[in-house]
């Protein structure tokens, strides 16, 4: 049976897309594979979408409909402000169109989802989140390394890096007591701070580390050392955002077909 | 234009899935929209499908094709144990079928997908992970609770609630010392010891709290609460498993379109 058979097959209900109404909706981690069905229902039925960079190009084809507003960073040119890209969304919601703005991952996690909903609300405009897998989990299962397993962790954390953009700052240290397994979003320019900053907080210097870059897309590429060689190994190998650091004993428990495979990456 | 003109509009590029091979997919939370293209392609092609009973029901349809193994656990009777769920799946690959094991949520996330791999490997059985949106993420989008918003919070803990089955057991101290919030997967029948340990690591009593019971799903039931109160809460209205249990200041953000709504969801 085909994929378009199959999902004939399917009563999918979704609530009426509605105009002047704004959708949040997360794409995944990059491969088209990760849409979900809601998500590609919406933008067979969006007037506009807004869109970031971090989302596979090719998925677009599902909306030719939609005019387009891409809002995402491009390289060389100073990025729209979020205040930007607010206006956008509450200007095409006024004019009566269906908006879907659209993100890589989930926009509800690390997505700044949160903020533009509450500038929705602010602006009397009704919005509804539509979840995409977000990247940590999307890229986990594409590298095979558990999330979670019995017997290793009974809880994970994902972690943003991203700067002090605020007053706030994680206590990294605190993370490290907990003893379970941390997954970095945005994490690569700051990656020699927050290592430390684990250390310090207890984490043992041969705790298993990867870096997971383009996670799901055909360009992938992992990385796995040990934690305290995992900053120099990742500037060795060129490796740069847009990537995941995953720190924990998850990652020696990459499921991999082979023994001899899993020693090689465990090699570092 | 309608869903299955933007799906054929799509280039989905996905691993051949062989005979003999096992995929350990994700359904998502419940609700149909929130599968992804890759598992119902998947479902369309598997000639095997084990599945929980977690997963939608209605989800089937999208395999005719195929052999159905149910080995969720029924009302009143006893559960099929993991070594035969393993037994089961390992007979069906090598008889050279194309095997889908099904569950809810993503099986790398609380799923035992890590065990089941772990399994496979021994056996010699190519395996793949297909990722499913995480119950966690899918509940909160569907009631519009922040997993993350800037000035709130810069992490989120996944945990399970999930009974002391190893010697191992989380340090739930510890996770409150991290001032992050916790969603908990699991966790009605020992939320008592939970929230008491959580209290004893320093969370205050007044920290805003949720339940979300049947996520995504039409029965889908939520109930707030500080912390201290939840369980008394919890019980009084009747809350059952499955359940996810939010606790943090991301609860007291919940995007609710009017100032009303939010006041009446915070009166606990």
């Amino acid at each position: 049976m085909s994929l378009i058979d199959a999902i004939s097959k399917l009563k999918i209900e979704t609530p009426l897309f509605e105009p002047g109404h704004v959708w949040l909706a997360g794409a995944g981690p990059g491969s088209l594979d990760n849409l979900t069905l809601g998500v590609v229902k919406a933008m067979s039925e969006a007037d506009a979408l807004v869109y970031d960079a971090l989302v596979n190009p090719d998925i677009l084809q599902a909306a030719p409909q939609a005019e387009l507003h891409f809002v995402g960073k491009r390289a060389g040119k100073p990025s729209i402000s979020q205040t930007a890209i607010n206006e956008i969304i509450i200007r095409l919601a006024h004019e009566g169109k269906r908006v879907l703005r659209l993100k890589g991952g989930d926009p509800n996690v690390f997505g700044r989802g949160a903020e533009e909903a509450a500038c929705l609300i602010e602006a009397g405009i009704p919005f509804r989140f539509l979840p995409g897998i977000t990247s940590a989990f999307g890229a986990l299962a594409n590298v095979a390394i558990p999330a979670t397993m019995r017997g290793v962790n009974k809880a994970i954390i994902l972690a943003t890096g991203h700067g002090a953009d605020d007053s706030l700052d994680l206590d990294w240290a605190a993370l490290a007591k907990t003893g379970q397994p941390i997954v970095i979003y945005m994490g690569m320019r700051r990656m020699g701070m927050i290592i430390s900053q684990l250390l310090q907080g207890g984490l043992a210097p041969q705790t298993p580390s990867a870096i997971i870059m383009s996670g799901t897309l055909n360009e992938e590429r992992v990385l796995i050392a040990d934690l305290a060689n995992l900053e120099t190994r990742a500037k060795e190998a060129g490796f740069a955002s847009p990537s995941l650091i995953v720190i924990g004993e998850i990652v020696a428990h990459q499921l991999v077909q082979t023994k001899e495979n899993r020693r090689e990456g465990l090699s570092a």
